[in-house]
């Protein structure tokens, strides 16, 4: 039995091997893995061989958008069986720590994160994992669907901490995967008007194809106030909710000043360490700045939202390649000229 | 100057007559009314001469649910402006007392609520009304729908209750005009899976028309258990939502019986004075039992929500009458054949 | 080494037995367990051989409200070590199921619940747990306190779960054990007026000292208006928040007839399968109607409070008896007389 | 009829004037006001003519922390008669702005707040306000009390949009009147252990005799790290609250490296225009940054708070002055050698 797998030995460094298949314990199933989409965590790792505070020593097993069919099931396990369609959320949290027990796990202690030096990444043909975080597809979405329902998960807990509601008029300041997928689900949440800002016209192109009701370029010239005025002049006023999909300090200082009073910004991504920013006078105005970790609790509704219709993951899929390719996608991923890329195992 | 209006004298007994046009203060406005939809309270008080605690003992304009053309314009009011095309949320809260004060005003102590003793309907050629509370309409809402934003902006501030989220599956017991909007917002803010009842094949099938995926009719000889068990079967599993849209107590008795552990169970409408409920299994299955009392704060999402196309009412509006055939339409309204009907004034 | 423990053979038939010590795994730790309050299960149990849905078939050792020292410790647990004095919470969740995964542990599909049939009481010499529900004590309590943090921690949860917040006015009915701590912990957290109702003068005196600003003797011939006219008069006014800490149908009619409008009834305990009550003008004045089921996140909180001074268990703490005087202990507590009785073992 | 005010007519151009006695509409009351306390906000107005946005171009009535005694009465008001003891909640806002009707008026468009362009202090003998502000007090509340209501009030609404639950551990970035009053505020809802830090040690050991469980000296060489290790070790931990009552930037920067994963950092006062804040790093810890604006229902609490023994305002006003000495209560204040200064008027 192969276990071909894609592993990152160092920057720009990343080899198609064969890895032994691994053994499972009573809580953990085993996948043979389908489709895995490229993140721009990858991204990251590959072209620096480190992403955040996450900093590899060792080769490293890359991929946390995964999905695939159970065939191992461990002795303790109840709701999977073999042959069950699984997307698997990328994470095995300790169940100890107070934020655990607390309901709040995406901010565990010592979580064991896909792709990070605590445990492998699933772009391989076999990959292990604990059952309670391996989510049952219904036989009405694919396999690639399942694979994408990992960054809409991201997204449905970046608008769930962002206070969505039915009539929200809104802005997304990025307009990446991320924050296309956030526009996806703020609408499907019931948000209004959605404005969405980027510096690049295609992705505002493929946005407001998918979801976003306006879209302005920003060009570089602009300054932060002649952003608040486009985006309140385009939008007839000002936003109740602001999600800073692209962690640009110039997003940062944007939202602070056109959120309107008693709204929320939401950042989703990660910013430079510090940044100067309108603080004061933001939360002067009861403007909550808020962040989302990761997932928490979202893949549910992720797969529930898909099943019925609510959210539509098919154009949000542009592109596909064979794990031997996988480079290849990445090279393409980091051009940004693809919405969501998957990789095909067999 | 005519102002033809449907005035109550009392039980079955509905005149056609001509009124003083009102005379307007600072804070006010003057409505053209182009159209009001028929509720059921309308014919709770065409039938009976009351509806819940409100017994008008003088002749009295009906109608709350208007919407018209702005023709005159208080000293005071600055948002309005002749011609302006208005949607009327039919309250004039006090603004004084705690509940004003602290945000929640449907639980006014003495608001000034359409066709009630204390205040005039607005089913009449001409109304003044509190500018604050009439909300304009965008090009894109008919006068139909406008009117119909009354009973939308009700289902809307029920459905906040129940606290729906993206991926909610429910139940609505009741396929009146009250449970299929909320059906239809609920949809709107991205529950899954609905499960609607009735008692008349009829109103479930145009439920399902418009937003249930399941619906189940309720037959007399079904036990409490029976229904609960066909909910569960034909929902996969348990609803963390239930909304109550019909107040019969075996329908607030299944509510308890079937919601899920942690969920919500919201009541809209108004049942029996006492009921014999299964409450202390459900309040220790931590399931919250809830009301909705009228409207608040949900005209501007619920106009936002149609503008956008998040919500479609036209499917919703079903019959058309003029003014001198209200009598008509609240009979037909009786028949429960109708969704909803629009009175058209000239 | 000696286990004597607490055993319930059926109905009244209470036998103190030298156990096996208990082995642990590498997630537990073994307990010399210094004290164990009694609670009003422990003598439904006594009394009738079961309580609520839990009919034990087997010999069971009671006792679920427990304090000690940690003896052994499982080769994963690393916040405790030997000699730690430790508070039990008397439950041991899945931690997998949606419930625990979503931070509502309390409601756990398949709890193993102590002195219940999926798990042995702790009202004998040694006891194992899982090490993540061991509260590591502060020096200043004392292992008696520790004990009643299990009372407390069901008191915060339901104040938690009834929103208690700092100028609130409220109502309690019934002062045992619980209704009590309610108060106090009401106080702890900021209530202005709490008015508490008994039909036994005795514990309403206690409940004066320890926590209620007021007082209503209940009398029989009372009806439900003549309680709520009572309880207005006394307060000044209606009570936002509820708690009922009896769960007679009485109590829980008065509740929805004096709750402010937009408040909140908190259920705490277990009331009559059905129940007739006033529901429909309870909601529809936006009043929500809740429960709290035993204890969420809330042994840190209770511990906290004890250690700043914030809550004194001292005084509530009233009668203390040896493991072979538990029959006698719970024949007391049978009575009311008592407020909390603690069994001390050797 | 004398009515003797403290007029600002610019930098340090403080003068006590006999004014006009104001006339009352039928919604306002006369208040002759005993007790008005001085806040910062007077100390900034008096030594630089402006605070914050506020720029007053005519002479200004000084004062907004009033209290005093109703000697008029217009026609709508109900809920005050003449004799009657009220705190003045300065502000009145439009009632009729999205923010007043949702429930915020703290964040009304126009308001008409006291001692600012929109409208005079009361630091007067007489003064006329809308009843629905002013609040009845209490026999057992002086009128000294009455007016540090005021304060409390802001502090208050600062702990309720911080989070303050029983058993919370928390910091307090400076120890001028409302960090202190935010001490005293959070220990009333039942707050475990709290650290206040200051610049100046006096104000921290009147602090710590007022609330403080742990004091913290900040010194000038101390870098950022510094402030951190030296909390954390103090508390025992990181706080799951962080409230800045200086609003200097590095109290900012501190707050977003101190406060626990989750927790919330609540900033109350006016800091700089920009500030450099290692937001990124916060906020991917869903740190949540808030900031609260004056006072939201809060009067209430706050008195029914000092009247039920909850908060005891009595050790927090440390000096009187009577109203010709204003400006001497000034130069006090603005030394920091107080803590509540009370001007009593006749």
């Amino acid at each position: 039995m192969h276990n071909y797998a894609a592993v990152l030995y160092g920057p720009k460094d990343l080899r198609i091997e064969n890895l032994p298949v691994p053994e499972i314990n009573d809580n953990e199933v085993l996948v043979k893995i389908s489709c895995v989409g490229i993140c721009g965590t990858d991204v990251k790792m590959y072209s620096t061989g480190k992403c955040g505070l996450e900093v590899p020593t060792e080769p490293m097993v890359i991929g946390h958008e995964g999905a695939g069919i159970v065939t191992k099931v461990g002795a303790n396990v109840r709701h999977l069986k073999v042959g069950d369609r699984v997307a698997i959320e990328p994470t095995a949290p300790c169940k100890s720590c107070e934020f655990c027990v607390s309901g709040r796990y995406n901010l565990c202690d010592e979580p064991s994160y896909c792709s990070t030096p605590a445990a492998p990444g699933n772009l391989s043909q076999y990959y292990k994992h604990v059952a309670d975080f391996c989510h049952k597809l219904p036989d009405n979405l694919s396999m690639e669907e399942g694979a994408a329902v990992q960054p809409l998960a991201i997204a449905i807990h970046a608008c769930n901490r962002a206070g969505i509601k039915l009539g929200t008029n809104m802005v997304i300041l990025g307009a990446g995967p991320i924050g296309v997928l956030c526009a996806i689900t703020a609408k499907a949440m019931g948000a209004a008007k959605i404005l969405m800002t980027d510096v690049v016209q295609s992705r505002l192109d493929i946005a407001k194809q998918l979801a976003a009701d306006y879209t302005l370029l920003i060009k570089k010239e602009y300054s932060d106030e002649e952003v608040v005025e486009k985006i309140k002049s385009t939008l007839g006023g000002r936003p109740r909710v602001t999600i800073d999909a692209c962690a640009f300090p110039s997003a940062q200082r944007v939202s602070m000043l056109v959120t309107k009073k008693g709204g929320t910004i939401l950042i989703v991504g990660v910013g430079d360490t510090t940044v100067e920013v309108p603080l004061s006078g933001a939360v002067l105005r009861e403007i909550d700045v808020k962040g989302s970790n990761r997932i928490l609790n979202t893949y549910g509704p992720a797969i529930a939202a898909v099943a019925s219709g609510a959210i539509d993951l098919k154009p949000f899929i542009t592109h596909h390649y064979p794990l031997e390719k996988t480079e290849e996608a990445i090279l393409l991923a980091k051009t940004g000229a693809a919405m969501k890329i998957i990789i095909h195992l067999k």
